[in-house]
């Protein structure tokens, strides 16, 4: 198997049961993730090489997150304790019509506060194969920006493949800034994860006019713009309620476009972390050098698996999403 | 903000979880409500003055009942204590084929056994903007029958609107004891909740055999016989299942009839209040002189949001609701 | 009513909540059945005098089947206590996409490892009018198919009816072996429940290739082979996602095909158990001596409303199936 | 084993868990029980022949109540069903210094309002050996009291033994009322269970001023009172906090005094039904003709393991409470 | 009844459940509280009107907030939306030999940021009888310290007496930064609630060396150095474990000492409370004039009472504080 | 840190919540432990680098035992996957009086049924440091005391210290069979938990008729038998309820014992694994060549703090066991 880096920041969810409101939640369920780190467990649940590096308090709630990670199998050698506190954030979830709602409480977090370089970047990188960020961690402070560029910049003279999952939030940045930023890392990216909103926005394409599809079109002039990046990867996700929706996986690479079945996801017990799921399974194929319509499909059957559990981690293997893809939702065998 | 003045019963609602028939039931969900303390509860939560008189027992159920009420803010000052029990009711919950079921045991309770008006009018109208009652507590004893009709009296003396919510309930009166009640009463209402079957088997409305509109034709023949009704509102309810259903809100004024989108309620959490959150809603337009397609579409919204939190209460703010109005049920926001 | 004697193996149930996978489950759910044991409580539910034949642990295990089996009325003379283990198997909740899994750990169980007849034939038998086994009891060891087959043979010799329910399982044997010994027990069978795949796997009925019926043609095709059997009763079963199905009962007697309606279950809490509250519903018309249209009708509601609650057994009463029969899914009642 | 009728109510307690004040209690325990109905289940537990004459209200409440008591083998034939309601209570968990509360809402309950003897005598009696009940029964109704009167002489009549449990509640009626009632019963019983207030308030003995000890010479004046009293028992109990009690069984037989060793309770679980295991234990121990020493220690062990389970049923085997007679609270085996 | 404010800021406790590791905590438990806060609730429940002042952010969390302190009747007309974050904290339960141990996530709250005075003084103050606040609130920002002392001027000059609670919390500041604030505001303040660690660490009172009982030295050097303060209390706590306390209340008043009995703490369900429930039940002893033996005691059971539920806020009535009071922790009325 | 080997079996425990009988336990807890197992995880937990050699089966069952240990830091590389089962045991969880009851479910596990040594002695032992197996593998099966013996001979040729905990398991194998086996054992062994118990039944030394102290006498007259054996140590535990003991450690070497201060365990949370979490403090104490006082308390704290959470892993960190040691249970630090 390979050897992947990530890097970014694993926060505390806190999370209402389905069918109560805010104000009357006597408790909360509790999972830790973070884009970066939900790629780093996935991969690690495929048998992957994974060090995950951050930083988080050194108290109880940083220990849980250490005990979490490793529970998957991820290397917490590059887990660093210190710094304030551990970021939260509350999710109102949904059901039916009324959308999940989410309140940060991530600022000054022990992850977000870093003034240096604190890690090691021998130890760090090792013989990775490939570094993974999402556009979250440079959103997080002019700091991190600059420390991305770095570890980007880094990687590329490692031989070290890039991969980037834009993820843009606007709670964290507007369009405009987080263009600024994303412009500068995208050309020592390899492998990106982007979608029409991403090329429209953050890259400046113009919208589609000629009689292409969309996925292709934006992919092509994505990719004209950076050539440097080889894959080209993204969902179609249509929301016909919080607890309804349908998901399709596609693919670029060298010139053609891969697509997944449509999957009908419903009912959607958690869809954090689904995203992530699907850029595992992508990485995943990649790394294996599986066929590129198997991976797409294997990508988005693993992310339709993810909605089904709570928690940011997909605890699915290998062995259960080649199930879903062979026998889809079938009967129970017994 | 307006004032607002309800008067009904409270009761205990003890339900099943979904999943468990009744014979194992190892524990009940406690709630407490009813149609006029509903209201009374959702009108507060968007930050009317709202008093809600009634009597209940004078022990720790009494003082459950007062602490519910108080946490959205309802005014306790009218809630008498004495008498013997609280009302109760066991709900079994339903879930897709299977319907729910009620078993009441609400007989002898502190509220249905009144024998006097032991509310000082003074206090209790103070100065009111709108009165609301419904169906249900005339039911309970030729008393209550009494006593309000007797109240609807005392607030048009004091020129204080009248909300008349009919909410027929067979397992408490028949057709022709409800009409005869009933008929004592509207005269006094300025807003009514009136359905298609109100009007035929209580109101003695004919069956529309016109080209109009069910919806107008109802509406409108009841106009013509309790003119001084300037305002009727209802849903349109259509039951898929348990946890499957349509719903679509009306609202009747000066000769026309507002309706709202109609809503997929799927899966519905918890449907009890869920007329209670739209009649609140409806007064809150009324109260606030919204616009009449505004206020429709709101309290159908408000009324869908209910189904997806369990318990009597509506605990959504307008903002909430507004959220739901303008983006859908979307994505998360975050 | 009548009198019924069930002989088969009854396990203990370990499942996940839904929304967890199996490596994050810190509990299991704990539910005693077996396809006999499950019609045996079904009947004794509808208030037939049932015996449940079979063998457990003397432990807390043993005694909590036996307080399990005697909650519903089922008579637990003929429950014997001794042997190894009581046999178990674990379950992974499917939701959606996700389908449900089993890990079966009921090798050396108690009954499986019978190597006599242990139960005594005259206090077994009593006034019995009716014997039923599925095909999963003679599927345990060669001792227990021997067993069945001079069960059923003791049972005609007494005049009593038999039911057989084939109830294929590719995890105990495979369909030659099954075909071996379910051939030998067929023609002392009276009702049978059987499928398109069981004729054509285990009966050896060709494939249909005429213009009738799929459902006509095999139920006569194995009425032809084994003309004993009057009654062939099976349902069709469409599986949409692991929580969204439709049922259809079909029976036939008399060289006639009686079907309910589809039935739409969504969300199907726990299927488990749902073909046996069929073959329940199914006896249970047969024993009343009631009409073949009500009697199909009547079991697949009741296998319907299994699928609405947690556990094997199916604990609805005659009037909640009329109830369903007679209004659907309607309205509360209140 | 023997056969044993009991009659008397049977009532849904509904109760909050521990460290939640009534107020804040977002869902109840459900158990089902009743002085007699305890004392009913507890000698089935132990193998008895048990009939448990009562009535219930003909929904989904009666039901559960039948299964309740099934589950345990108590025979329901003489359970009857009909009427208006359920009596109910609830109890607010004490811990600590903090007592538990009780409120009552029995008043009205299908028993209560009983009205004949609706029970058939000939049926209900068959070949008992011995008819159980507590003076909580006649405490219900003056029409009650009359009926224990019957059912105690007709018991008589037939040579069946009568046991009664004075159980004086101080919320059904006064020490004068239950006095002039219980006097009417006392002549008719052959077991008795009752202590030193029993004997001062209820059967009006004068106050040890003697140097016998205090149990001896109650139970001496009681006998001397009603020489057809054999057996006398009842238990010690020193209330340390809500949580942390002793109790001491003690039983007199021809003029002679047994007492258990003193059992610490620590932590309460839950007392309701402890008094009911004694009493079920000295008669199983009564009914088995067993050593009177043993016969005390039994029960008072029985009823210490009740109060380590939820609910009024005491689930322990004979086994089970040997285990603790011989081994005390020892190391885990295993 | 009195008229109360309160000033201070109320956070979000995160609580593990008893048993849990807190790395292993799968959910926590919510509850909202702080000095103040419980002081404020705990008056309303005793019929007060009570104002708290405070500021929470203007989202679902300040939503909480706001219905917790209605539910109990505190007046929320001066708790301002707005700011950054709600403050929050995460309890690790201890029991046993295991302590609870805190983890203080609440820097930059809403509260602890504020710049000005940004409560109306004369709505704030009314027609009040009394202002409480604790040591806490100044402890949170030299703006807040400066913000404490303006206030108990402002209580003065209007005739409002001054609570203090000095509650000085080491993770807050230490002994010299408190001594010196702390020493600005005691001029102004008529009860004081400070015992010896507070005399002899932030008042600079001398080590008892003398005969005098230490509750009397303590109080009355306290007492001679600030002669404003007419009332001084605190309770004596012996820990023996986490889940197992003793408490003693004591009271200075005209240079008489009142001690309450020893209450055992026995188990302890949550400790979190339990001195603001002291606190309160002194001041409510004062408001009402009562005799100051009894508002020892009472004001000692009612924080007995604290020990045994969940939550920061102690929700007994007067009427069950009188019932400990009267019977200690007896048997179940029934 | 260190590198240790263990090897031995792990399974599955189902448990009953208290205040469960068994035969009503609708739910079990579900935990992964076993005595190598659990000292390999408490290991982990200090830093250590920890070899797990185990073999479980290959499915859900076994990836759930294998993140349970990753999410410690145990190293699973020498868990194998395959073979029939994993080993199961229920435990009725006791409480006062109460004692706790296991049934044992273990039959033909995986691991049971080994009949090679099919881990890789070279990978296994790597750069170990120290091999620690409790008594409970060689009672398995006669393979597993060959492997067993094979292996503790490997490690001594390695120059491995080997660690081995005595466990008498009285339903694994009886003292005669348990003497013999171990006896082959011993003359390897470095470091032995063993206590008077093991001392007098299983190593034939005779009972103590000196006046020496017990502690001393068994553990000397144990050391003269074997010589090679430099360091016992054991636990004297006081069982005063299934939920109140009291646990002293005891550590011999060099001719002197060393004791802990004696610790008051209640309430009892969970015993299971406190002998286990003993041995880790012990062997991480001589791992670390810390002071043998100091070892010996350190490994009865840690002991203690186990008994206060669910499950067999001991999760606390050293910095809390010496926060035990040096504050007792102290008061909150807030």
């Amino acid at each position: 198997m390979s050897n992947i880096v990530t890097f970014g920041e694993i926060m505390l969810r806190l999370s209402t049961l389905t069918g109560t409101h805010f104000s009357n939640a006597g408790s909360f369920q509790a999972h830790y993730g973070g884009a970066e780190a939900n790629v780093a467990v996935n991969l690690a649940v495929f048998d992957h090489d994974v060090v995950f590096a951050s930083k988080v308090p050194d108290n109880a709630l940083g220990l849980a997150v250490k005990r979490q990670l490793q529970k998957y199998g991820v290397s917490t050698k590059q887990l660093l304790f210190g710094g304030n506190r551990l970021g939260t954030y509350y999710l109102d979830s949904g059901v039916g019509e009324r959308s999940s709602a989410v309140i940060y409480d991530r600022a000054n977090s022990s992850f977000a506060s870093v003034e240096d370089i604190e890690w090691d970047f021998e130890q760090t990188f090792g013989n990775a194969d490939i570094l993974h960020i999402s556009g979250i961690t440079p959103a997080l402070s002019g700091k991190l920006a600059e420390i991305t560029l770095n570890l980007v910049k880094e990687a590329k003279k490692r031989d070290i493949k890039v991969s980037f999952d834009i993820n843009f939030r606007s709670k964290l940045w507007n369009h405009e800034q987080a263009s600024k930023v994303i412009s500068t890392i995208l050309p020592y990216v390899d492998y990106c994860s982007a979608g029409k909103m991403d090329a429209l926005y953050l890259l400046g394409i113009p919208e589609n006019q000629s009689s292409q599809a969309d996925t292709d079109y934006y992919y092509q002039k994505m990719h004209e713009k950076y050539s440097n990046i080889q894959v080209f990867y993204s969902t179609i996700r249509e929301v016909h309620s919080a607890t309804s929706n349908t998901l399709q996986g596609t693919l670029w690479k060298d010139g053609k476009t891969y697509v997944s079945k449509v999957h009908k996801l419903e009912p959607i017990i958690d869809r954090v972390g689904g995203g992530d799921a699907f850029s595992a399974g992508i990485l995943h194929g990649l790394l294996t050098n599986a066929d590129l319509n198997y991976t797409v499909s294997f990508a988005t059957a693993y992310s339709s698996l993810k909605h089904t559990v709570y928690g940011d981690c997909n605890p699915f293997t290998v062995k259960e999403v080649e199930n879903l893809l062979e026998n889809g939702s079938a009967k129970i065998n017994r």
